[in-house]
């Protein structure tokens, strides 16, 4: 017998309330959009909600940025505090990794990776620019991926980086529990960002898309006004 | 002589009434639709339907996913009974075979798990993740499974993810004996679920889209007004 | 000197009048529309249409469908006749040979088929199953079919599925002599369907669409008021 | 020195007012449209005019339809005049060469054939069918065939069908002196038929779509009123 | 020191008045548009404005058209003075070099020719003809081409046809420094012709669609009136 | 620690205001937009707002346009002060390397010359012309472009040409700190031009569509009132 879910709040203010609570834990989550709608923001958010509860997190980068040029940027935002960096959230790059090795050896060293540091949150951010060096082995990586992060006792955020006009990406949705999507609508006289909860395995989530707001102080902030 | 058709209830409540009674009893349906649409809801609705009035099932899934996972985020539906889990509703993991086997190894598999169970109700659930391991094959490989699955004296449901704005994965659509799409539709003042019988041979189905909701009881509820 | 046309009744009430009476015989005719539009019913019903006056139809399945299974589905119509079935209507499945036969192999079994059952009528359903093993062949296989058929006085039907928002399969529409469509059309309040003649060789036919009825007696009949 | 234009009517009533009295002669123009626009209509009629007034015509199919199948069709048309076949106007099946020749060998038939009959009047009915088993070869074929034509006095008329939507097939438009499209517009209370002179070299032609009608005396007729 | 900007006029009536007094010089501008809406009319009226002021003129073709052939449909226009051609207006066959010669060889000989013929006004129509013969060289051919005709004393207009729909071909729109675009517009009661100064380097030209008719008198003309 | 961000003025009017004073430094930021937009204006702009405060500006040109032809286009505007050019302003030639070297050779040659260099403010215009050359190694470079560039104390400027209708190359986008789109919108009544900031990392930017215009004076201004 399974007790009732346990769920880890996102950090994004509003966001919770649509999802019963939060993210079941633990799951696969994908976070996508198109460039500029926040994506980042949203995985640091959580990943500092986190280390505020003393929770574990693992932050995979596949970008091969070093920790100081993301973290220049993050700390434009109140949540990021640095001390929480390199301890309580540990910092990974997957670039080299991904670059040079099999896909076989890159699912081994995350594994190996979540089992030095047993996070509760994880995120792999993009997880889209994986298609680059893997080429053909990138749907089947994406699945042996997401099947290795349903072992561990954890919620993981995918961002997923997707062309305008395009809602998520098609080769990875069908393996995760969950689809968050960050829109950046032109509407003439501005654009609008929205957050919508596409699908949330074992949850009665609110639908439709909702106003957020970008804030220095919580990065994303889900407006109460639906759309 | 071939009397006048068997069917077997979805579990749906409302569907039946567009379907002359329910499926036509054996026949292969597709239940198609994007992220986050119900398709694994409906599937399992329709297996613990059955397993309600003692028909055997068999749940194949493609995702390599462990039974607890699934169970996990089942279990927030009230007709989920997990008592019928594992013998009256007998879960197969078709992943590893999809990855490692040949598409006739495949066939076989699955052909021989049916002759050993004896199902009255069937459900391979994403038909459409295997197009990744088969390659070139997974055209050839659908349309000889829905020939297999005629063999059997059973309703088979393939369930099949499409991207937003595409109605049903075409490659499959012409090898099923019926079609049911899930749109989830962005209607401006938000998401709306429907659900539409495109396709039901030996069927005069009621046609167009009819609203449905989600409900923690019974998973899917067609709704009675129409759209 | 060539007489005034000979026509073969199409059997779809409403159809022959605007037709001229029918279809140009001998003749290849393509019938294409997206899942669900009705292709089979149209063609078993003008098998049956000749069978009733005694013309010999041969009706070739790609779909490799036992035919019982077909006749199952068949006969929730009352127009379908089991006693016309293995006699004047021939059922021959022609997916073993599509499967493991060169293209050449297929042309010969169809053509020798035919000279043994000398029909006035011939269905191929579907034809566009055909593409997935047959490949690169697959557009040079429709020409010579066609130009195969036109050798047999007959009317020879083709059914296309096509994908939704796609009228007909442009493979093979310069090689038939006349093309029937058959429109599954999402109009906000329901589906409605549709049949149009888009091309009739030798026949002064109407244009534009017409709404249809599938009906348990004559399975498709086209109504009188046009769209 | 040249003289001014000499034309060719095209035996199109209301046509040859759009085009400063008819094609440029010699010329090569593409007539273009989807299925059942009535381009081989427009393409007999163009050479029946000619055998009216003792002009010798070239009639090359790449279908490899029997010249009894298409006069059968063709015969539904007064105009068609069937005494003039064989003679003055010389059907020539290229169906067989485009399967079996090189491209090189194609050019030289057409060529030959050509300077075998002298025509004033060339057909080439539809162009767009050779790209099935020229493949790569197709678009230089085309270019070479455009260059080939323009060495003989004669205006020649080649037949593009294009897919639903599509206007002209662009691999030979920039290698055609005048191109004409035939229309097959859906506007919601049915087709409407319409033709347009999209360009035509040396030739102050009337732009803009104009209605036609199919009849059984003209063929074609285009009707005065601009839409 | 470079003194400010000489310029050669385009010979469209209304043209250069958009372009503070014409094409700068030297400078390498494609004129694009779809079949028929007056590209080589616009090239050749480019050229024969130079020669009216003694500018000698180059003209490839690389349609393998021969002269006597494109004289024909051109003297159409009352602009065109026959006498210029051979000595003041150099008209080259580009067609057999791009068939048979690497893109070196290509490269070569149109330096070559321009280094006899030292023309300060260059036409190349159209090149997007060129992909066939080049195929995967296309794209650094075109790079190539304009970065050797800058080395030239000269306007180069090149010629591009793209099918309908499309602005621009893309792969040679970095490589230029002007576009120019003409437009053929379906507007319900007719086409309508536009033409567009989308890009001019050095120049403050005018932006917007402007209505432009063809003339016997002079080619193009645009008109004053702004859309 | 890291102290709160230093910031380097785009030299566009307007523009500083929308990005908390300019951009992030050091930083990669993506200028895009189709032909005839701007992007190498704002660039140029960039360079010359830099030289004119004493920062050392590095120009590589993608294009092999020598010098001289470059600056006869800029000097339209005048903020291009010639002396700083060669010196204040260092322009590379990157053509002849993207040619014929490997990709590692090229990031080797560009990371060489910032070395000699030591630059403030560096431009590639345009990349998206790499990928002729690159074929498939391209985005993988991009990748690592973007990486070797955040080794380096400077703002970097990518431009990327894009077809008309796409908004970014998506290749490029996720390895990019800031975007700038530049919009070239057909209005009916003319094109207008708009810049917008789409992202911009550790920037609480302005968001939506702001009109500019194209001046002598500075190149490119962004008007107050927003659209």
């Amino acid at each position: 017998m399974i007790d009732s879910f346990v769920r880890k709040d996102s950090g994004i203010p509003g966001l919770d309330e649509l999802l019963e609570g939060g993210f079941p834990y633990p799951s696969v989550i994908l976070v996508a959009g198109s460039a500029g709608t926040g994506k980042t923001t949203f995985a640091q958010r959580f990943l500092f909600a986190g280390a505020e509860k003393g929770q574990q997190g693992l932050y995979f980068t596949t970008l091969s940025e070093p920790t100081q040029w993301m973290l220049r940027f993050a700390t434009r935002f109140s949540f990021v505090n640095r001390d929480y960096f390199g301890d309580q959230i540990v910092y990974v790059d997957l670039g080299t990794a991904i670059r040079d090795a099999a896909p076989a050896e890159i699912l081994s060293a995350i594994d190996d990776k979540i089992a030095e540091v047993m996070p509760e949150r994880i995120v792999i951010d993009p997880i889209t620019v994986i298609d680059v060096p893997l080429g053909e082995s990138y749907r089947s990586f994406l699945f042996d991926l997401c099947n290795r992060l349903k072992n561990w006792k954890a919620v993981t955020l995918l961002t997923g980086e997707v062309p305008p006009q395009e809602l998520y990406p098609p080769e990875v949705a069908y393996s995760v529990d969950g689809i968050v999507l960050l829109h950046n609508s032109d509407e003439g006289d501005g654009r609008r960002k929205y957050l919508e909860v596409l699908k949330m395995r074992g949850t009665n989530h609110v639908t439709g898309k909702h106003s957020i707001e970008i804030t220095s102080e919580e990065g994303i902030v889900v407006l109460k006004s639906q759309f």
